[in-house]
Order: C-alpha cells, then structure tokens, then sequence
C-alpha cells in the first residue's frame, strides 16, 4: 500500500504532501499527473521515489493508460480551475473542465475494477450563502452554491457519493476551506495581499486597493490540509465528507491589518469596485468536529505562524524576481 | 411575445406542449430543435406556426446561430438524457451530455445578453432517498440525488440558480416528477408495463416479468405537466423552483393491477432481478402547494384517465405495427 497517483502535482498543495510523505511515509511511490510541469524538483526528495507525467485528465485514454501503469493505492485529485473569479469569468470552461476531470478519473477506475482509495476535494465555497445561526458549517448542512465553481464542487461530490454508493468505489470527500501557505499563487486572496503590501512598501505607496474586506473566512494552513488529506486517505470512511479548517472566522480587512503588523508598515486600505466578487458569502466558519472525532485531526499552525510563512516566501520571490 | 424556442422538440413532452399552445396560445411562433427529426408532423398545427431545425446542442456555434436568428421570448428546455437506467450504464456520457447541452443554451443566451424566459426542467429524482417523514416533498426540501442521472439534474438547477441570481437571466426551474400519457417511449415504466400487458394478453402468456414494483411514485399526466410549464414560462418567478406532480404516490404494483383491470386481464406478477435498478428512491410523493398557490395549477387528469388514453395509444400503435 504504498503508490500515490496525485493530479494537480504541479499545484502548491501537491508539494507540501510530497513534504508530508516525505517526513511521514517512507518508501512511498508517488505519480504525478499535471498539464504543466512543476517548478519544483521532484527527484530531491530522498524518502520518496517521485514519476511525474505530463498528461491532460480530459484525455481518458491517457487517464486509463496512467492507472494501467501505476495502479495506485491511494489518489488524491487535487487538480482543478480553483478560482472562484475564472469561475464567474468563464463558467462553462471552469465547470465543464472540473467535472470532465474527475469524472474521467473515477470512471475509468470504475471500469477497470482498480481497488483503490481516492480522495475527492471540496470546497467550503459549496456552503455558500448560509444563515449565521448555522454557524460553524457541519458537514451535514446544506449546500447552496452561488458560483459556477461552487457548483462544481458540489456536483463531484455528489458524483462521488453515487459512484461511491452506486459502483462501490472507495471515495472519501473533504470540504476544504481557505488555504494558505508558502508557495501559493497571488492569484489567491492572501498572497496577493502579502504581494502588493511588500510592493506598496519598497515602491512608497501609501495605500492599497482590495475587493470586499468585510468577508469573513476560515483559513487553514496548507501544512495541515496536507496531513488531513494524509489521514483521511489511510482511515478517512467510504462516502463520507470532512470538513478541513481551522474552525475560526477573521475578516480579510484583519488578516489585511495582521500582514502589515508582521511586515512593519501601515497603509490606507481602499475599496475598489471593480475587485468585488458577485454574489459572495459574507462568513464562511466550519467545524472541524468530525474529522478531529473520527481521525483526532486539528489544525496546529496559528494564523501568524502562516502569514510569517507566507511573507517569507514572498520575500524571497520578489527579491529574486 | 410570442417566440417559443423548444429543445427536446421531437419527444413526447414537446407534442403535447404544442398541442397545448395550439388551444391556448394562437399565433405562437415555434422554433424546435432536436439531433432527431419529430415523428410528428409539426406542420399541421392550425393555429400555431412550427419551424424545426436538426441540429446537436453540443454544437457552441449551433446554439449560439439559432437564438440570433429566433430571438426567443420563451425557452423550454427539454432536451436531456432523461433515463435513470441509462445514467448507470454510461455515467460519463449521460452527465456530460445533460450538463453540456443546457451550459452551452444559457451561455449564449449570456453573452447575447438575449431577453427571455427559461424553463429548466428538472426532476423529482434530485431528491433521492429521503426520510418519509419528509413526504410529501415541496421543493424547499434538500435533495438527495443517488444516481448520475439525477446528480446532472441537480448540478442544472444549481447551475440555473447561479446564471439567474448571478448573471440575470430569467430561469425558472421545476422538479417534474414521474409523467405518463400517450406518446411515451417504452423505456419509461408504464408504457412497459401497458405494452408488456398487451403483448402477453395477444400472445397468450400467464405472467409478466418486472423490476421492484413496490417502489412508490408521484405520477402526473404530460398533459398536467405542459400546462404548469406554460403558467410558469408565462408566470413563474425568475431563480425559483417548482414540483410539477399529483401529490398522489402509487406503488408500481397498484398501477400493474389498474392496467390490468382497464385492459380486463390477470397476469402473475414475476419480479426479476435484473430489472432491478441499483439502489433506487422507495418513495417519492411531492406537494404541489407552491405551484397551486402562486399560479392556481392543479392537475386535472386522474391515474384512471391516463392509464386509459396510453392503453389506446399502445393498442393502435401494436396494432399497426
């Protein structure tokens, strides 16, 4: 039990489990599967034996011929058009792209009768819009998706449900909130405040324009996503859905406030139009119950422990850039 | 206001929709599309004026080039892979389909920015299994889908919901729940059960061979059901759903036993387990509260008159064929 097929290897997530196998599973034998190639050297790491192959999971024949090759134990489908923004922008190529993906994926499983064990992730963006008395999100509330990616991620999960139930395939689903951590894009919420809080600073500027600050969400770092997903793909129950996150709400206007406390600067935050999302959740706050009844998970990085990551990381980069 | 675009047109649903429009809606222009030409002859319609165009709604550029050339005031979104069995056997091809064909109708009806009201019509199969508590089922339940089928159905209406509250489009959704009358195919339940009624009585056999006939379900006349679609593509409420259904359940034993007495013939009764559908809805019963008191619809066609007109229907058609 040893073989990892992981898609989406070349994203952020994808190499901090590699670091989690690294330290946590010796010997293990991982593929990777992206449709570009990582910008991280795979073949460094010394307790795991990493293959990487360029391949579009929209092509189920390269998906059947990879898990002919491989046969995996364990799958972790991390591959996804992950921006909510993309989503709003081009709803049919985000919705369309997202579930061909997966669906390639577990059906050639299915049809191959391959004996393994996938995690599905989700997103705490299928919650969307709730009443704040339901607050903290439970797995089993209700979803309302209000984005095309919303909907995306609703809909693999309830594919995995039936392909679970229906075809007996061993899918375990997370809903994942808001992550963060070094090495994401600054097309993501955080980073791109870190990103233009460091430029305003060695540029002089004296403010910076953000979207809606008033938003509330729960961020987990991405070091404990990693070992959540670890734990749910060795003990995680057949058809069931976790919640991974870090069970507390902050404003973005508050991490905004925290990020500059750590850099050292103080800048005037303006609201810009043109940056504010459609249709948003206002507060997106999950439980993390379940997961830490079941499988005795909890996150162990604080939100400063992250943003002095995340800052770190973005130091270097632009230092470098 | 008198454009109706139907897709789907060549199903047994659309003919009795433009058989509704002939006595209700005199001067209707009527643009239909379908992959198969109509075995009716839409040309002989009196008061309404019929165009069909064959063309594949996975066609981008195909749907895109109809809704300049028709401007629809009205869309009644039909077309879809509408079996439950079939979604079990081709998963990826029935979700894919399903999701493709109505992205590709409300995309472009988006960046046309067209003016018009659509219909998306989806299923009572989006609720799954459900406590029987929660019966009879109204449409602010929580659904449950257990089939690719009805999984597609849902991602539809979620998807319609996000283009209406989103985008601004003017969609207006149902869960249409299990139709009968003449016309329909014999890969749905009763027109089966009629045909294989038929076709033992003529030929002498003691017995039919069914699936799990103690499932109970909600069935609603296609008559019933064009008459809610028309209130609702004229009046129902943009981003809201609708149940379209008897608020009766009936096992499907007790519809086996009413053919039989309408046809005047007894015959055992043999279940086999191939016919058997993996892990099906056992009950499904819906209100129809919603529609009544907003648009004053109720159905009018008792299971007695239905099950009537499709014996005569399946009479003449073994008859001449």
């Amino acid at each position: 039990m040893n073989t990892f097929l992981i898609t989406g290897f070349s994203g952020f997530v994808s190499k901090h489990f590699l670091d989690y196998l690294e330290s946590h599973h010796p010997g293990a034998v991982v593929y990777g599967l992206d449709i570009q190639k990582p910008d991280f050297n795979y073949a460094d790491f010394q307790q795991i034996e990493c293959h990487f192959r360029l391949i579009n999971l929209l092509d189920a024949e390269a998906v059947n011929q990879i898990l002919v090759e491989c046969r995996p134990d364990y799958i972790l489908h991390l591959a996804s058009y992950s921006s909510v923004a993309f989503s709003w922008e081009q709803p049919v190529t985000a919705f369309v792209n997202n579930l061909n993906i997966f669906l390639n994926l577990v059906d050639q499983i299915r049809l191959l009768k391959l004996k393994c064990k996938v995690l599905s992730v989700g997103s705490s963006e299928e919650y969307g819009k709730v009443d704040p008395k339901l607050l903290p999100l439970r797995e089993d509330g209700r979803v309302n998706p209000i984005s095309p990616y919303a909907v995306a991620r609703v809909s693999q999960e309830q594919l995995s449900a039936v392909y679970s139930a229906g075809y007996g395939l061993d899918i375990v689903m997370t809903r994942s909130f808001n992550h963060i951590g070094p090495g994401q894009l600054d097309k993501f919420v955080i980073p791109s405040f870190v990103k233009k809080i460091l430029e305003a600073t060695s540029s002089g500027e004296k403010h910076i324009d953000v979207g809606n600050v008033t938003l509330v969400r729960d961020f987990v770092d991405v070091r404990d996503v990693v070992s959540a997903y670890y734990q749910l793909l060795m003990h995680g129950r057949k058809g069931e859905i976790y919640n991974i996150c870090s069970g507390n709400g902050i404003t973005l206007k508050d991490m905004l406030l925290l990020i500059m406390k750590q850099i050292g600067c103080e800048l005037e935050i303006r609201t810009i139009d043109s940056l504010v999302r459609p249709n948003d959740n206002e507060v997106i706050i999950g439980s993390y119950d379940k997961i830490h009844q079941e499988l005795n998970w909890k996150p162990s990085f604080t939100i400063e422990d992250s943003l002095r990551d995340i800052i770190q990381f973005w130091k270097t980069k632009l230092a470098t850039s």
